[in-house]
């Protein structure tokens, strides 16, 4: 069985815990298993790079920004490489190029396109293990390419698709929990999650695995392990709903924090202006979700959505724009909420979830600016300060 | 005209000085030259690689210490393009492997085999300055190779030769200096030295140069500027020796503290088991210069030679195997020692210049322990502590 590992900076930010993953990377092997790994790069590396590119300016190049960024997961890929081999292991480290990796799309934010793995499966054949730098991979031009925020957990579930592999990923939590511990320290650890529910908690801002992960995972069947520790497998697996035994009716809470809400009041309500709107967001990179539309029987009307609060500064050039294009129009931003998210398969089937979850909101007097809900979540906008009370409330009446 | 510049670790050791060189490249580009930076790693960046990998091992695999250590170039050259493309000017960076440098050899210890300037020719030629990766190349399997210490100078040379460019190598002293100003502050800085001179400086031990950049240079007919500060051209330039006007006797002394002389004695003088003892000391990878013996007549002999002073734990592994295999070898490893070297194209011609170095160490009572000369240099072995004096009574003597 070929077991694609991925470790992230965390978990690599010392040669002591680089030794420790060698250990353990020895004993899988010994087991009788084929050993690929996808590493990070160590500790905070990648933030200090883009420190060092941001003293020289705000914009860096993107190209650059990729070669800059890159550099620190073939440090890791070598020292773990270097301590397998300390250790009697053949090992061999290889760049996401080297590894067959090819991306395509923007820098900085590229898309895996195809994985060649006959490279890798080469050197598997020869009794060795595979290190293999995450977060990158090659693109037409023949230039190294990153694949965004939390791309390694990308790499190391697209390879073990390309690999027909199983896949484990070793990060600083122990699992996957219905309710950011931080949040509600009471929450329990999933055991298994459904690829569905794990993608609306991951988009929904549950920190643990990336999105586009989860999905590829989904796309290819790949059952996916979550854990912390090294050998004690108490962490949660990631798999296809069918897999789920016990459904329960709400498998998690997100709270996020990263979202701002924008109200767009008195603008003509044509879908052609509604467009010019999100036309202007999309060419700054601004990235909207929940967008919900009210009076749209008048003449002038108004609506609102979310974007991340990162990207205020974007927004509020796009604000300077719309003023001169609409001279009614009113365009209030307010960084103060947060997204509070249910996310269960239940709520497809089950008609009474919205109910409960609105009674509980009601019963404690919490008001709300925004409610979107997709197929498995249902999402609320409150006040910052109502987030966590929000988020304890509703663990304790879907008992999680 | 194409200008290759070259920047070693303490010019590009911080955002600043990277931003400083590129407003220089700037106007460099802006007065109609075309533009190739070669770059070393930031600071002692590739000094900190290497303890990462010794906390691992002390033995690190060397193919892996290729990859960790080619790892610091790539971070400058991506910051350097970041700097010159905020400042306005089209850049772009190149790793050794899309510049073209193609390796052999050894890892961690690779020579350039070929240098295929088309990548570059093509950027040039559409406006952009390139910025490429020194210390670095690609081998025949793919994999990043490092040129070993000093390799960035080589990779400049190289680069200029390929490119049919002029060469600038800017570091951190201000040029050439007749001795090493540590040791003689009065010594005076040469405004031009030949290829000849050059190599046999740094070759004995002159930092300033790498050997294999300089022999390159002579080859292919590449003048190399060294120098310091950003725009002032006080540095030195190496050339040809018929370019080289002005011929003093003496041009240089070097004295070279990474030095331990070794003496053997006690074995059969068969040049098999002179054979024997290098062949031994090659499998460690011991450097052996000034290889000097005495007594050939008698039926067991002694002879000296000096090895570098960090290959002294090599050293006393191989003196172990000898032991074994020769029962009345002796060998003595003297480690305070130090080579004084003078060098000068007036060694080949003018005869008188012998005579006159060991009259001053007679007059001054300084005894040797060995002597060994080549077409342009007279090297001799003296106590540490006489290393300083015997340098400052020979500038003196040649007026340098």
């Amino acid at each position: 069985m070929i077991i694609v590992h991925k470790y992230g900076g965390s978990s690599v930010a010392t040669t002591e815990k680089i030794l420790n993953i060698a250990r353990y990377l020895g004993k899988v092997k010994d087991e009788g298993n084929e050993v690929v790994a996808v590493v990070s790069a160590m500790g905070k590396t990648t933030d200090t790079l883009i420190r060092l590119a941001n003293e020289i300016t705000e914009n860096p190049d993107k190209r650059e920004m990729d070669r800059l960024m890159s550099t620190g997961e073939q440090q890791t890929i070598a020292l773990l490489s270097i301590a397998l081999q300390s250790l009697g292991y053949p090992a061999i480290s290889l760049t996401g190029r080297q590894a067959g990796i090819r991306t395509g799309g923007h820098h900085t934010k590229n898309r895996i396109e195809e994985i060649k793995g006959e490279n890798i499966k080469k050197h598997l054949k020869e009794g060795k293990m595979v290190i293999i730098a995450g977060f990158q991979g090659v693109n037409e031009k023949g230039d190294v390419a990153t694949l965004g925020r939390g791309g390694s957990d990308t790499s190391a579930v697209a390879l073990a698709a390309a690999l027909d592999a199983k896949c484990e990923i070793y990060t600083d939590v122990d699992g996957i929990y219905s309710v950011d511990p931080r949040v509600y320290p009471q929450a329990r650890k999933l055991s298994v999650i459904s690829y569905d529910e794990m993608m609306e908690l991951a988009f929904l801002g549950a920190g643990v695995m990336e999105p586009r992960a989860v999905e590829l995972g989904n796309k290819y069947g790949v059952e996916i392990y979550v854990g912390k520790s090294l050998g004690e497998k108490n962490g949660t697996i990631i798999t296809s709903r069918e897999k789920v035994m016990e459904e329960k009716i709400i498998t998690g809470i997100s709270v996020n924090e990263n979202i701002l809400m924008v109200n767009v009041e008195d603008i003509p309500t044509y879908a052609k202006n509604v467009y010019t709107i999100f036309e202007e967001a999309e060419k700054k990179g601004i990235n909207i979700n929940m967008i919900s539309q009210n009076d749209v029987s008048s003449e002038h009307g108004s609506f609102a959505f979310t974007t991340p609060k990162t990207d205020k500064a974007s927004l509020e050039q796009v604000s300077e724009i719309l003023k001169k294009k609409f001279d009614r129009i009113s365009i209030i931003i307010n960084p103060y909420v947060v997204k509070v998210s249910i996310v269960g398969i239940g709520l497809i089937s089950n008609i009474g979830i919205a109910a409960r979850i609105f009674k509980v909101l009601s019963d404690n007097d919490i008001s709300f600016h925004q409610v979107a809900t997709s197929e498995i979540s249902l999402s609320i906008i409150v006040d910052e300060i109502m987030g966590k009370k929000v988020a304890e409330l509703l663990a304790k009446e879907f008992d999680l």
